[in-house]
């Protein structure tokens, strides 16, 4: 446990139990000195009540049902920002993508036509666990950038296979003609793979264009197995970021018109299978038992798209707005004889993943810059806590609501695309989303005083909070 | 296996291999001839969100939630009408309540100065039971009729412990002073067992008034308890059906303040603990393997309540409509070694157990009555499907909306009480609610052929419907 002790005073009780644990109990491979390999699976637009163990009726996800009730599911699981790339840039950063600029007033994601991508000066994930000794690959979804310097292999993985951005970009139609951008992804047109001319990469080649959708869940899963496959004693870290069930929906032969669900259905129970065959994979490799695997997904589901979006179930709103529906997401860790099973209501943030999965490689947090998240070790591995009792939820560079504890206040609302307006609220509007998670009932009137602690704990974060340079403001000349 | 091979052609084969199953394992205690005992658990006004299993995510219900993952989860369970007396008549009778008359478009319920109840000639599900030598005891709300002749010694079983009606009735206060109906069960005096003068009998008898609502779910629990204890081979039937969590909300000491979700969420995890007394009991007492435990709800969430009222998920509305909200409801099934564990997604009703269980009983079904109930054997020990295929959503004696399959048509909607106007549809609101469980997006001008299909198999269901005489509609003098 030479790494591992040289740090020990970054680590918590329970992470030192876990690991002591793994070593006598010879779980961690060849070599128990060695930290858990780490899976994580972000799926894209994927709501809150779109899998069988938040409550969709339809969806089929044994895997995931399976893995939630053997490890950890949260309830209160929060992504850094309800579109996908602030939400990626927290996850990768550990920082709130204010920080880091990769938000903006003018538009809310990067586009093929976008200039820059993640600074050179951030430290993602995979930096940290690179350090530590980790093989890391990035498949599928990035869009922290599309031109070389931001591409995943400068920023800390080995290997990148996917499509560098979203899988509606680059379309290749008159929008106009096939009766605007909000009915072209129910057209027939909209239902061809020719008609988005996306990119698919490995490492900064272009290999195929455009991309072949149909495949392509299919493909991430077998690109993270191979991977995995052989890597023996070497600790892993696998970022498998699915582009689906982001519209355009395709789905492979093998899974298009076999859910209830139609097709959003067809691309969920394939993502989830495909996490069956990993975990079948792990089995076979003799590493189930030392290997983390989370679930969770980059901001609500898409709900103007009506039956071609995804639920929050009972979560208010979804993608792009700060109502729980567009942030609040199914989280569920899974790591036999290391997550302690069971429901958990605590708070955490994909920023945590940063924290936690960093403290357990043994790496130190950066020091020279403001952080965002925590270490859930406490409530992984231990019967702790989760150390978390504060959320923001940004609009842009702006900060539209605040969950302190129980309760949550928005000071700005506004729905995703069209739909409800902007509306500034002083003072804030008020829940408790323990007891009103559907967020219907206001009850700013009642308890001025929790509005007046969480005016603090705004003001508190606005005083040492710097932005970071807009990193989406600029295009290139078309 | 006398008395089952007597009525061997009513059975299905899924059934004869369960018997058989139990039998060659010695499964059913002593006896293994006896068919196993059955125990359904019927909430009040819980929605179809409110269990952990079904994507709450404060309130915690860890042992329904083993029994869903253990047995089955029915995602496509209705009840027989959204408001309390209907529902409980269509679970009892195995029949539309529109045929026994206990539905009125006067009222929607049995009030505690109605003059009758569930007519003499109704066969209840105790009845049957009964007459294949099962103990049967009724413990909690029954809302079929509060005087002798309607009380559930009276319609089949051997004891009767509970409040006849529902916990809000027999108020004792001014509820104009008390800012009104909607208001006061959110104050003070809401809040006091003794607002509310309702009865606590045993069999024919009143024992307590008002009844201590503070203590009812523990008792009911304990009630059920006692009459499952020490009954060794004799088979039983006991049908818990709580007051609760229909406002207003009561907890006992031991809960009341512990749950995340106020006193909802503390009235729930009582009825949730209260089931993992009665397993307890069952393992104790050598019975956990010929015992059957069904658990579902009466109705929706009654929305209005605000934070009092439950959630019904990603469902629409709740109770009192034909939305899906109020009459979809979870629906666990368990029986270790009997119930094929999995997440069921075929069509089943309340007035399914009638049919389901007495045909395990080996009783055959009345023949002198159009019945509504069918057979869930094939689901619940076999591999097959439901032979379910339609539900119909009666409000009162008229028929609002139609499910055929995957369809549901609504002819006639309107909001529970206050809040969305009665309005008439034709062509009828048309959902795919495989594909959109919340009802979002109208499909009729897209599918006049499916329109056509379920429009005839309501000429067909109203062409032998016989409508009972209206027992809710006469009050006494007062």
């Amino acid at each position: 446990m030479k790494i591992l002790l040289a740090s020990l005073p970054r680590f918590g009780l329970a992470v030192i139990a876990l690991l002591l644990s793994l070593a006598l109990r010879g779980q961690a491979g060849e070599n128990p000195e060695r930290p858990p390999n780490i899976i994580v699976v972000f799926a894209d637009d994927l709501g809150y009540g779109d899998l069988g163990a938040y409550g969709h009726p339809t969806i089929r996800t044994p895997h995931l049902d399976r893995m939630a009730a053997e490890g950890q599911k949260w309830t209160n699981f929060y992504v850094g920002a309800s579109v996908c790339t602030p939400s990626r840039a927290a996850l990768m950063t550990g920082r709130l993508p204010v920080r880091s600029g990769m938000v903006s007033r003018e538009r809310r994601v990067l586009y093929p036509y976008s200039k820059n991508g993640l600074p050179e000066s951030e430290i993602t994930i995979a930096d940290q666990l690179k350090s530590a000794g980790y093989a890391t690959a990035c498949v599928g979804k990035w869009h922290l950038g599309h031109k070389e310097p931001y591409l995943p292999t400068n920023n800390g993985f080995d290997y990148y296979f996917g499509i560098p951005y979203s899988n509606d970009m680059d379309i290749v139609a008159d929008l106009e003609a096939a009766g605007g951008y909000w009915n072209f992804f129910t057209s027939p047109a909209g239902a061809e793979t020719e008609s988005y001319n996306v990119p698919l990469m490995r490492n900064t080649e272009i290999v195929e264009r455009p991309a072949d959708q149909h495949t392509i869940t299919r493909r991430y899963t077998e690109e993270a197995m191979d991977f995995i496959r052989g890597r023996g004693d070497e600790p892993f870290f696998v970022y498998l970021a699915h582009n689906l069930p982001h519209i355009p929906l395709f789905a492979s032969e093998e899974f298009e018109g076999t859910s209830q669900r139609g097709i959003y259905g067809d691309v969920v129970e394939e993502i989830d299978a495909g996490i069956g065959r990993i975990r079948q994979l792990l089995e076979e490799e003799g590493l189930a038992k030392n290997t983390l695997i989370v679930f969770t997904s980059d901001n609500g589901p898409w709900l103007p798209f009506g039956i071609q979006g995804g639920s929050a179930g009972l979560l208010r709103e979804g993608k792009g707005t700060t109502w729980e529906g567009g942030m609040r997401e199914p989280c569920i860790f899974w790591g036999p004889g290391m997550i302690r099973p069971g429901v958990v209501t605590d708070l955490g943030t994909t920023m945590d993943l940063f924290t936690t999965f960093t403290a357990l490689a043994g790496v130190p947090e950066p020091e020279d810059r403001p952080m965002d998240g925590l270490d859930l070790a406490p409530v992984l591995f231990g019967d702790g806590s989760s150390p978390r009792n504060t959320v923001f939820y940004y609009r842009g560079d702006e900060l539209y609501a605040i969950r302190v504890g129980d309760y949550k206040a928005h000071f700005i609302t506004q729905g995703a695309y069209g739909g409800e307006e902007r509306a500034e609220h002083d003072p804030p509007l008020l829940y408790n989303l323990s007891m009103d998670p559907s967020e219907r009932h206001n009850i700013a009137e009642a308890h001025p005083e929790v509005i007046t602690e969480i005016q603090s704990a705004v003001a508190e974060h606005q005083r040492e909070l710097v932005k970071g340079k807009d990193q989406l403001i600029d295009l290139d000349e078309r």
